[in-house]
């Protein structure tokens, strides 16, 4: 069953940019395609929304069906619209991104994927359609984010130290910061609790475990604080 | 002619938020609707994507069209796409949004607007389909933006006094700014440059006038220094 219409229509898509967070580095999740064009090169996630669903159920529907993941917060980064994006027909996608932690989720590719794997983001290169600039959109926009809202203590263990915390930001802004600064900025920020606790099984000595106070911190945001990194 | 596709698509329009500050308030240009649905009411200017134009020539098309603006910086601001959003059919709208300074344009309503308007931003209400809610994206953006990177110093006249600064960003954030703090954040912000002149022609003391070194702004930039208001 075919549609018609009067004037001519892009096709409507949607990509995930999905961010994994483990020790080392900073990964993105990437698929191989099973399809032309672009065929078995690696690519965002993503396909055709559907005339039924809205953009957040095809990215969700998308992701899940190509990579096995399930339940992560989406959130909309950019809408790609250049004419000539798509060798075989004009494809209007909009993006979404994701910072998870790795750990989190198994991956398991299907339907036009014959692939999915996590890619250092350095090493995400080659990539089919215009991806390459949607991941650079999507990092830049990541680092922003990190920087001025505290979303970095969700990819923590509840308990963690000053030094896990400073590599998080370290990964994730691709840059090294400077540990005393850092120390005295989050410090100061008034929403991290010092715990009567220290790490355990450490071979070097013990560093004092924290948490961080959502209802501080949402307090402090009412009378007008600002994060930032 | 008409548009034959194996699946169903959805409609792909624009919409612009374009703001105006004068003296006053925040104002939104708006545009009366001459065709249905809505008819009569007052709407974001937009219209549908033709297929041989990116989304930003069919945004600056649009708003040129039904408003009689051009040359405004219109920057992506969000793609709604529920699935109810237009009664008629399925529409996924790509909304942009711009900041100008009102003495700056003339606005004629022409094409599918009956009338083009400046509305106080907490007037513009009962607006077709879902734009108030984009209005209140549009201008959440607005305020995050301003708070952080400099654009409230192209709206001013090259050489300004504080009040003038103040009263910009008290009109776009829409509270009052405590005095002493402004000036303080501001000045120590290294990138305003005190002038040797004063106001001319008023009635109270004549207050300094500054001016905004983007150069030096750009130097602090690449230094890590971060604008905040």
């Amino acid at each position: 069953m075919s549609s018609t219409y009067e004037y001519p229509r892009p096709a409507l898509a949607v990509d995930a940019v999905v961010f994994g967070l483990d020790d080392e580095d900073l990964k993105v999740l990437l698929i191989r395609r099973d399809l032309e064009p672009f065929r078995d090169r690696w690519a965002l996630p993503g396909g055709f929304v559907r005339i039924e669903e809205s953009l957040e159920q095809a990215v969700r529907r998308e992701l899940q069906e190509e990579t096995g993941i399930a339940q992560v917060f989406l959130e909309q980064l950019y809408t790609f619209g250049a004419v000539d994006r798509d060798p075989r027909e004009r494809v209007v996608a909009v993006a979404y991104y994701a910072l998870v932690k790795l750990s989190d989720h198994r991956i398991k590719a299907a339907t036009d994927a014959r692939d999915a794997a996590w890619f250092a983001v350095s090493e995400a290169r080659g990539l089919a359609f215009d991806h390459e600039r949607i991941l650079a959109v999507a990092l830049e926009r990541l680092k922003n984010k990190v920087r001025y809202q505290p979303i970095g203590f969700e990819l923590l263990p509840p308990q963690f130290t000053l030094s896990q915390l400073q590599r998080l930001y370290e990964t994730i802004l691709e840059q090294p910061l400077d540990k005393r600064n850092f120390r005295k900025k989050i410090l100061g920020m008034d929403f991290l609790v010092a715990l009567d606790e220290v790490q355990k099984d450490v071979a070097h000595r013990a560093a004092r475990l924290y948490r961080f106070d959502r209802k501080k911190y949402q307090q402090l945001q009412k009378h007008g604080f600002n994060f930032e990194i």
